[in-house]
């Protein structure tokens, strides 16, 4: 763990692959073997009708496996394991994204809604048939107009004591539900999100138990099923639009474990206020963004994979002298594009498996801690939305960082970037979750809000703010050594000294937070006449600060995997990369350092050699820390990486008959000059 | 021009359109109105057989309007217009890109071809047909292993003297011709480059026109067609691989401006030095680049209306004590998403008019001009780069702006990012040419590098490169007063002086050219055993040099634009908008000029403030700069913009209904509130 400079030795790609597999090695292990087979593997130029067939028919076997009935209860045949389900939806997004998103709607959406929301009754009457698919179902949460702002959902569900049944309506288009999984072929029912009405009030969204479709598949009287048609990606599921005209819901298919309605239409709740209780069943289901961040880390591991091994292969301009053309991963700017993202790579996949053991063991505690419950959510927000945007962003330089062979749908970036496209906006939009952390970490400061002059408990607030940064969040004993051992923030600490960077990812966090305060409280002395004006004015500060703060999760994160690591090579070279991690991630917001006098501009200068020294140095281990990922070779699918490796050599072979033939170009067109003039 | 802000006043957005329209309005405005119907855009879920049957007839139908013939000789029907042709493809790229990239290959890269590497007997007995559609063409040049080095083509083109033919072989697969637009289906025959060895002397790539379908479309004897398959866009493009097994092409078939084989095999041509022919002949192709480079902005602006118009009807969160909710164009992170983006759009629009201006002028110069022509393809390949990485990134924000709709095809999104996106590295992979604008700066640096020792030419050099960077691109005398008048570049003078955001640009473009030029001085006299690592390791440091020259040229140009604008509230808005694409371009890289002493930390501070108050004045002229790019409706096909005004209304009325209903969630819920907590 200490970052003096040790020379990077020879490491086993296994060594890795146990450190990154983490606590629920068993289920990756498992997935590897028990799915190793093409099958399991995207296909491509499928029409829509021939992916959505394939998918549901793959859906049908994995079900029949069990392994998608870990997180359910042990009483029905599940392992009351929702770490052990995350991580079996998450292997599915290295095979078929497809697969892992109907996965994830049936068992983690739908499934995980009844079993969150239900009450016994309704556990015993459906879990078994969703569990084994006989009951494939919606999640109806989303609508036209409402996706973000859920509490604001449109669809009203009207209690009757008359008929003991609810009245389910979408009152206009808009409040139709919209991009729902299962809905436009196979579900049979929905959970429906809906404003509960009772006694002529308005009890707040609650969930409902709904059939859409009867026994041969026809929609049910009063609901209405669309099909939202081809997508960017994700083929193979049938997203769909739901609309309600006054279709009667029975009474018993509310799930009431918190808000129940009696026969007369009395409203009983465990939970007083309103808001409180939609966001405690929300909470609930924390599970399926721990599954898209994590599926996210999965799909980027692929395609880093695909573009560093044909990078090794692929060869483009000759170096001056030399005969053979160079291999692209030995470009600078090659290095520079591939090496951060896989540094990052690594870094959130150590935060992802924290992540998912927190709610492990946070879901699974007996008594609810709520403050636990806040801080997990707000996590599973920052750690998805980080992780998806680094998706998107490295698919796309892979894809680039092939060439025209990226673009084709045989080397499988294409699928991989149209199929993880959507991550970024759904299970929350990445903008709107980024705030959500924001809001997380600016604690109390909502209820100091709450009244415009309330501003005497400003310094209070701060103060919680504090706190906050300096709480870890992980190994927080060695954090907190290595950060004390640093003799300050001066120009001669190394660079490479992990309490150095500790330190600076948590200052500048704490800045960013405590400023945002001060503006806040600025702008609130100033426009009390305009309070969306005082957010709307440091939107973007607030959102900096937010970032900030998972950036230095992550980075305590991969501090404390490397701890975790016993072989000592290969220890030493995740402190190279988490090295990288660090110090790219440092470069990246330079600006930011300099402008607030965290860096000289001396210093900062040697940052840009000091990133470009580490590249050199981990240049040979890239093929070993995509190898570390284990990805089966069945699950590619990729022509560029599967060709036979006789063929460089023959080509080189041709290439000397050339050259004595003379056919060769004049030796003059070098790689530096050639690579600066391809064209002229 | 100046930059005293004057208050923005409504804009007719027609007034922008004559501005953007340039030279060649009388083709925009010829497409705009004849191409007006929904038959030329794009169809979404079609199989990827339909996608090419509906684009092989449109291509048919677009040659019979002549609207692809501007380009070619008066003689034969055309127009000898280079600028207009360009134009009329980059047109297409607004309707259907899979349109805009069969004409390119038909009438830009293979009619291109034969127009300017063939001779008169050639351009008789083709080029009729190749306009008129009636001989469907390919530009056979990448191979599967030599992409972005083309002087490096492995398939070679033999003379026999006593047959009088050529035989064209493909030594090994990764010789074969690939990506090949019009190869899969429609191609009847092929400009085909490849190593010409006649006399048994290699005489570097020349192009020859080869036969490779007959009357019936079945593959000619020796020739394997092979099909790419399905790809990440592009869906109705024919791309393919050639297969070329000792096929005999007549000697008549040299396409023989610039290099001829006599009967005998006695090889002739006007050019001596085999490099120099070379990249003569390629330099008569820049019309693809300068194509691909406007085709990508004009993709980028529907891209930008789409989400600018959606984001203005988009609600979501309520305000605090306001009932509406509000529209997501209103949130300054939204803003700080599109309206930089759309700055750099007109940015790049002027730039690509000046480039495609110039392509005209020096193409159609009677006498050729090397140094013209040296800078033109510096210049294309620029903008190509820069305009393609923009479209991308762009229209992928897009995306998320409208987020799950964003992911729906019906919404176009979709489309258009997967249809760009092999735009950043096809006709040159944009790091590659990026390169090739470093050398363009780098004048006369090759020369001195040629010897190793040659280092007393150093200052010879530094003294070129000054040059370089103190060469104005546009409006010259103009953009010289402006800088003249900057007062010195520190602290007193605003921001918003246009005189000195050019100054800022030129200055950082000298110094690092300045600098890389130092480096590799330094690296050569440390390093001359490994000639590669002295280029290798400023690698980065030299893109970024070309980068910030790009920045000029791109902000020169929207000056210049500006200077032509006539209408004075036109005039004034689109200063505002250069002001934004000026302060976010040194914002983007406010590292660097905190680091070299630029500018101050509180300087920069300030810097972050102007572009928000940017953003806040544009926010009222969102709509209106979209509007301005003129985009006939029915090429839009974008299902959320096309949706009946009446819904918002219907959306608030019910909403009002709903609240005095009670079934509102309490007002605590509020924009700021739960933007910040959609989920907890």
């Amino acid at each position: 763990m200490t970052s003096t400079p040790t020379p990077l030795t020879p490491v086993d790609p296994a060594r890795l692959t146990e450190v990154l597999d983490g606590r629920w090695a068993h289920v990756r292990r498992d997935s590897r073997e028990q799915l190793d087979d093409p099958r399991w593997a995207p296909v491509y130029g499928e029409s829509m009708a021939e992916a959505r067939e394939r998918v549901t028919a793959l859906a049908a076997e994995l079900a029949a496996t069990g392994r998608v009935s870990l997180g359910f209860p042990v009483e029905y045949g599940g392992a009351d394991d929702a770490g052990g389900s995350v991580t079996a939806i998450e292997m599915l997004a290295q095979a078929d994204l497809s697969l892992m998103v109907k996965a994830g709607v049936q068992w983690g959406l739908f499934g995980g809604a009844v079993q969150a929301l239900g009450t016994k009754r309704q556990h015993d009457r459906y879990l078994p048939d969703i569990m084994g698919f006989a009951l494939p179902g919606c999640f109806a949460m989303t609508e036209t107009g409402h996706g973000s702002d859920v509490q604001q959902l449109r669809t009203t569900c009207t209690y009757d004591p008359a008929t003991q049944t609810f009245d389910l309506h979408t009152p206009h288009e808009a409040a139709r539900k919209d991009y729902i999984g299962n809905a436009a072929k196979d579900g049979r029912m929905a959970v429906v999100f809906a404003q509960l009405v009772t006694q002529g009030e308005g009890r707040g969204v609650h969930a409902f138990l709904v059939p859409i479709r009867d026994a041969d598949g026809a929609p049910v009287p009063g609901v209405t099923i669309g099909d939202d048609g081809p997508k960017a990606g994700l083929l193979g599921v049938d997203n769909g639009r739901l609309t309600f005209d006054h279709v009667a819901v029975p009474r018993d298919m509310l799930l009431d474990r918190y808000g129940q309605v009696a026969a007369d239409g009395t409203y009983t709740s465990s939970i007083e206020n309103e808001t409180r209780r939609f966001f405690t069943m929300l909470g609930t289901l924390v599970r399926g963004r721990v599954s898209v961040g994590g599926s996210a880390g999965a799909a980027t591991k692929v395609a880093l994979e695909i573009a560093v091994r044909y990078g090794d292969t692929r060869r483009q301009f000759s170096a001056p002298g030399e005969d053979r053309e160079v291999v692209i991963n030995d470009y600078l700017v090659h290095q520079r594009k591939l090496l951060p993202a896989l540094a990052k790579t690594y870094a959130l996949s150590f935060a992802q498996e924290e992540l998912t053991s927190t709610m492990h063991d946070v879901l699974g505690a007996a008594d609810v801690d709520e403050a636990a419950q806040r801080e997990l959510e707000s996590r599973a927000a920052g750690i998805k939305a980080v992780s998806t945007w680094h998706a998107t962003r490295t698919i796309q330089l892979c894809r680039e960082a092939c060439g025209g062979a990226g673009y084709l749908a045989e080397n499988r970036l294409p699928t991989l970037k149209a199929d993880t496209d959507v991550f970024t906006t759904f299970e929350g939009d990445n903008t709107v979750l980024m705030q959500l952390v924001a809001k997380g970490l600016l604690t109390g400061y909502r209820d100091a809000f709450g009244s415009l002059d309330g501003w005497g408990r400003a310094a209070f607030v701060a103060e919680q703010v504090r706190e906050t940064v300096l709480e870890r969040t992980a190994a927080r004993g060695l954090i907190q050594r290595l950060v004390d051992a640093v003799p300050g923030r001066d120009e001669d600490v190394s660079m490479l000294d992990r309490g150095w960077q500790l330190a600076t990812f948590e200052d500048r966090e704490k800045h960013l937070l405590e400023s945002a305060i001060r503006r806040l409280r600025g702008g609130a002395a100033v426009k009390k006449d305009r309070p969306f004006d005082i957010f709307n004015d440091v939107q973007d500060h607030v959102l900096a600060a937010a970032e900030a703060h998972i950036d230095r999760v992550v980075l305590e994160a991969f501090v404390a995997g490397i701890e975790r690591t016993p072989d000592p090579a290969a220890r030493a070279l995740l402190a190279r990369v988490c090295d990288l991690y660090a110090l790219s991630t440092i470069e990246a917001d330079k600006g930011w350092f300099l402008e607030h006098g965290r860096l000289t501009p001396t210093r900062a200068k040697a940052l840009t050699g000091a990133v470009n020294d580490l590249l050199k140095e981990l240049r040979p281990h890239m093929r070993t820390l995509v190898d570390g990922f284990a990805i089966p070779e069945s699950w590619l699918n990729c022509a560029i990486v599967a060709e036979e490796p006789g063929r460089q050599e023959t080509m080189a072979a041709h290439d000397a008959a050339l050259r004595s033939a003379g056919a060769q170009p004049q030796q003059e067109a070098t790689a530096t000059d050639l690579e600066m003039a391809p064209a002229q």
